[in-house]
């Protein structure tokens, strides 16, 4: 057992503080967007007479340093200087000396931090949208190719009916458009600037807020100072979205893996979106779909954590609020990443189109077409469930399946069955004659691709 | 230890399965919604000609019947029944006979069940909307009363700054605002019918989506039957909403818990909203925040329930699915019950003015304004900053505040402050300065409190 | 919009908040827990003489009432009495008059709860431990029949080795034992009596704790008053535990959905454990398995909700811990049913043998044996691999398996290969060969057989 | 928007999945445990005869080499090696050759990867348990200095009975000890060698999986090799049981933040674990405990992340499995740092005696010695309950408290009340008598600390 910690502790305990509070290991990833803040805040402390133009000509041009240096990888960051405007702030007192002490009138690094943060997440909902319409794209394509490509559809995992792959498809279409839906209402909360709520009540300066706004590209100012500081809404929208993403990312994940194995051979993937193992020499397993799925945990995981954070948090700004950063960095860079693997696996996938239509020629899926049958002749809808299920009943006794059992049988059983009912049965008559509206017919699915074409435009 | 499953199981089998597998228990909340889509949908069935007026004429008086029996609590819910669908369907048989058959034409359980949440998503979310209309103009009211009430700012739970107790509070309307802004938005996804997407691919019979869509009130249909079986984002987006929402609600209690306490005795509750103790006669206990703030609990576990739910499920419908009520149910009876509690505790709530503002005088919290009033003549903000530290340093140790510090020491430590900084150094002077746009400053809490009577209208 | 809550919430004022503020909805279920613990409780006031004898014989006199009352179903809980503490008091005062009130002497209703809670889970463990040992026999009983069956191996959901069957079930049977360990350590800290801590910091009276630990069958007193009333780590450890096991359970139900499938085959469920569609008359479901899976996401819910109720909570009771029982409630009953469904899906379950072995006969999935076989002749296994690696590339080309490959061709490849390279390919021998420890030779699934029904004795 | 994928991607394409799917860049952390693994796994390669001596003296070398090289930095991890246990191999080859290529015989990167986890996991535990240990004696030492130190004790965060500083230290140190038994437990499932289990079944080759567990450690080996390479229980215990340690420090930390506040003033932290404000010179703020109280919130993200990587996996290795370890290091690394911190701010902290002891003194606190008083004279709990809430609420009409009033007023309340009264309602006499096991009463206090030490040694 250890020593006290009086003991050992005391020797390193600034080191080990200050490395427990320092943020700089993760907040450097907002370096571009802290130089930025501080260019539009100084531009502005000059345009209301707070700094003289000279004085702000000057620190401008440090900042414009800084940058240069950033971009060429000569900044050091340090942990001594705690964050990334501690640590940006004193690369420009050594380009510029004293008169960059200037630059901090009327702000505070809490107004600091939560500008930068929503500098750096409106750009990364602006890729977010960006890589989700590639994704859409990529699914309407590979759709487009399979309207008459058919394949069993599922409930419970057990066959269902007989429909399009493409329609099948552009389910995943919808979800992700509702994903870019969503991204998308999120920039309204990720475009508000916090700058100028300083600590948390304003400033005495005659600070310009909509001009620095307006000058970091901004559409809307935060009417309430200490809202503006301790919201990290746009963050949880952000994790939300991302989580609800990731879940029909999973779904999708899931299928492709189903659709590799053994069992269904429906798809083969590229071997670049596959890998083998040490010791099983004959393994192509499909690495990407799993890690994809299994990444869902980590981004409902950083959901959680800020949920947590934020939990009974009073106004203004808190410490725990540091906690903020670390979770939207590894989300964003989750689901970047995983949308463009998505897309790549899909655009290098090969569809086993007569292993899927087989699939349907083995088993009931087309046994709602016998009920609908009987239903459309005027059987109320209960009383043909029930004689199909019947003939189900038979059929799996005598091995054999519904497009196999004789006519005369068929009319024992009702009369109003005539010979039509065999080309009824067909797994492509039961896809193309699903034609209402959004259904799996090939004109439905024709119709969803062309709707998302207009929408892609 | 228990004997085998095999033998003590066996008799209780069907009831066990059966019980678990049933949701009437909790999907009867939805029986209202479950009529009205029969009624909708049997409509649709006789204008398509698909049924004869006159079944469906039939059907639609015995709709009307089992409504009339719900409203009048005369429908007894049976698990043998299994869920809220056969339920009414066996009181429409019990009704009209055989014809009720019929009313199952070309829909199944997945596109009713769906349909039926979506109608009580979207009615829920009116009422969300309604009470957090109520709750914003509450406090925009206590806001008004309160402009010129000064209290501490507080940053890391610090006296930071003087502030206005109503710029604080307008701080929660903000936050309130964007939940509204957010619940809002969650209608647009509640706000599409799945009715006619049937098990997951669409019918064979040529149903009018959009008839039943306009008669039930949504605004739009699923363009992908699929989708329209499996999508639960609305629920999804509805429970991140209200964690987002009990996120707030828990800080504003976590600061009325505070407020009430024997050490700031901020604000004093309404008996209607306190309660004691069995065996401590003295107490007033602030049990409906406390309350609040712990149901932040149950909302995040029904959303990270849900999430779980979904994670990598195939479609279409799994059921797995069935899962998805309870939490949104519960979700709903949390938030709509928090805000009308919010609202009652805020709307009786005595603020001890004076106490407050007293706070502000005993503390170091007009340093900012030292160091502003240097900065503001000239001094680098940073130097600004050492000195006021040294100032405090010094006050620390001759016990006093730096309004009780003489003007020659102060010039003493710098020629720049004269015999202004004392009106400077006051806790209202401080708030009404602060005047930059959002900041404390009472113009400014004034012009927050008139955009929001403005929006709430 | 609303009117302002000010007016029409005032005429149920009262009511509302009582509501919300009460537990008797919910906390009902500790009824026999709560008469428990007051037996327990004013049997100690007498023996310490803190009430005298005669008065404790009329309050247990009036106890035992009581609960008779309760068995007979004659108690009426009422919201007006908050909690299961005051609704028994309440009857116990109707019983016995003013005396009742000498019951409440030296406890409080925070240690009170607390004894009710932990009584409550003792139960409830002790349940959760017979259904588990119950299960355990079932798979083993199930894996005994099937030591000799041969199904695939996946990995990645790809077939990898063949294994027996009975070995694949064994692996959930040690996740169990695992499970089972972990409630055991859970009763730990649930056998521990919090009654005497009173509200937060004991009593002045000479209460003796030990006595009412003793009867009430606690193994164990609570060392600190403030921990009593203010710990909830048993029941966090339950919901943990919980979890974990549905996660399990999860597991084993996605395979019993996936071996359903059509592209399985490899089992059929009892009907009792299947149910069909209201739409697709040949489907047959594995809805319970769908289920259990589902709801792994309300057991995680309830963790993270009271994990996220106790985060940052003050001590000692605040009443954010009334949070604390539902999720408890919910998680017992979903893991006591889902024990008990699971048990009875897997003793009615058919094994398709023949499909399962077949299904390793058309694969590579003795692509190993190659290598291993190549390398205990000596080649380095990286080497083997490489050369089985390209035999399995020219197989697929040729559409055939390892087993057709002629053995000019092997010894073309390597001279190492003879003979007897075709029973070493066989799936049986494949599995039967694979004796190192734990492996799925069938002498060590008959080991494992052994060793688990030496433990379940 | 973007180009298609397919134009852009392609280049970069293998780079990108190879980067997504390589997990060099945080399993590097188990380096050492790896080499300890194939330094054990040769070894018995040779005991049983595998490879000869010669072949195993050589990699054994081999293996110490690179273990060398790792020791001094000079190892240079590569993605195209994609994980630990391909790298290190890649330098084992350059180092010896093709010999390197026959450690791999008889074992599976999945079986490895469960060996180098359950290694570090095992190092883990020990460190957290040695830093709980040293938290725990920190906080009986504190404890013993404050043993008759008066605070307020809560309830509500209302003052609800004067306490022992002590004792209300000792309610953290039993919470801690518990956590201390959970970490405890979770060796045991740490604690089993997977080696051996190959990719998920075993292997043909005639290995000894007891003579490697012994080697590396292991009190014991997986029974099922299925269970081996899939379960990942022992993490989950790990992030569980850390959860609820995290649980615990953010109610400590919750509760320093309050005692360091202006209206608390009962704590002052050292500096070295508080921080100042880049805009407010004069806050010194409590940033480590804010810091910790907002990390449990990673914790519980982590937890909740592999719960959902879990959740309906099928056996036995998938992919997602490789989402298991950055959550376990993050967590690992916070609660270590958090133990740390948190001993170094209890070891530094200044208690501010006299400000504790006085803030009982103007409150109701000893209203329950009152209620008790009368109580101990006979009267109903219930009764004397009633009389002093009505004293209290006389009280604060006068702006007295109840050792204000007159004897005589007393008297006629109740005749039961003497002079003796006075001494009672003192706080400290309050404290001293609540002597029950358990209880804040000094004895008391002084019971459990000594028990502590005796645990602690």
């Amino acid at each position: 057992m250890a020593k006290l910690w009086g003991g050992r502790f005391e020797a390193g305990l600034d080191e080990k503080t200050e490395k427990f509070g320092a943020s700089i290991a993760f907040d450097q990833k907002m370096a571009r967007q802290d130089l930025k803040g501080s260019l539009a805040h100084v531009t502005m402390l000059a345009t209301t007479g707070i700094l003289s133009k000279e004085e702000a000509e000057q620190i401008k041009a440090g900042i414009k340093k800084v940058e240069e240096k950033y971009e060429n990888g000569e900044i050091d960051f340090k942990i001594e200087n705690e964050d990334i405007h501690m640590n940006m702030e004193t690369y420009l007192h050594a380009e510029i000396g004293a008169v960059a002490g200037k630059l901090h009138t009327a702000r505070s690094r809490n107004d600091q931090v939560a500008t930068d943060m929503h500098l750096w997440l409106k750009e990364t909902l602006d890729d977010t949208l960006d890589k989700l319409h590639n994704l859409r794209q990529v699914i309407v394509n590979l759709a487009t190719e399979h309207v008459e490509t058919i394949m069993p559809g599922y409930t419970h995992l057990q066959h269902a009916q007989p429909i399009s792959f493409g329609h099948h498809l552009m389910a995943y279409y919808s979800m992700l458009t509702r994903d870019f839906e969503r991204f998308d209402f999120n920039i309204k909360h990720a475009d508000i600037s916090p700058l100028g709520a300083a600590a948390l009540a304003g400033t005495t300066f005659p600070i310009d807020r909509k001009e620095t706004a307006a000058l970091m590209g901004f559409g809307d100012v935060y009417v309430n100072s200490m809202d503006a500081v301790s919201d990290r809404d746009f963050i949880l929208e952000f994790l939300s979205n991302a989580s609800i993403l990731m879940m029909h990312l999973s779904r999708f994940c899931e299928e492709i893996i189903l659709w590799c194995s053994n069992e269904y051979k429906f798809v083969t993937l590229s071997d670049a979106f596959s890998t083998g193992s040490s010791i099983m020499p004959q393994k192509k397993n499909p690495d990407m779909a799993e890690l994809i799925r299994g990444k869902s945990g980590r981004v409902y995981g950083n959901l959680f954590g800020l949920l947590t954070v934020m939990k009974s948090l009073p106004l203004a700004y808190n410490k725990d609020l540091q906690e903020d950063k670390e979770g939207m960095f590894d989300t964003a860079e989750t689901i970047l990443t995983s949308l463009d693997i998505m897309a790549g696996m899909l655009s290098t996938l090969s569809v086993n189109e007569s292993v899927m239509a087989e699939s349907t020629e083995k088993d009931f899926s087309n046994a709602t077409e016998l009920a609908d049958y009987l239903a459309a002749k005027g059987l109320p809808f209960r009383k043909a469930h029930e004689i199909v299920g019947q003939m189900v009943l038979e059929c799996t006794k005598n091995s054999c399946y519904l497009q196999d059992v004789p006519l005369e049988r068929y009319q024992e059983v009702s009369p109003l069955i005539e010979n039509d009912i065999y080309e009824t049965l067909k797994s492509r008559t039961a896809v193309e004659r699903r034609n209402s509206f959004g259904g799996t017919g090939f004109e439905q699915v024709k119709m969803q691709i062309s709707l998302a074409q207009e929408a892609l435009k």
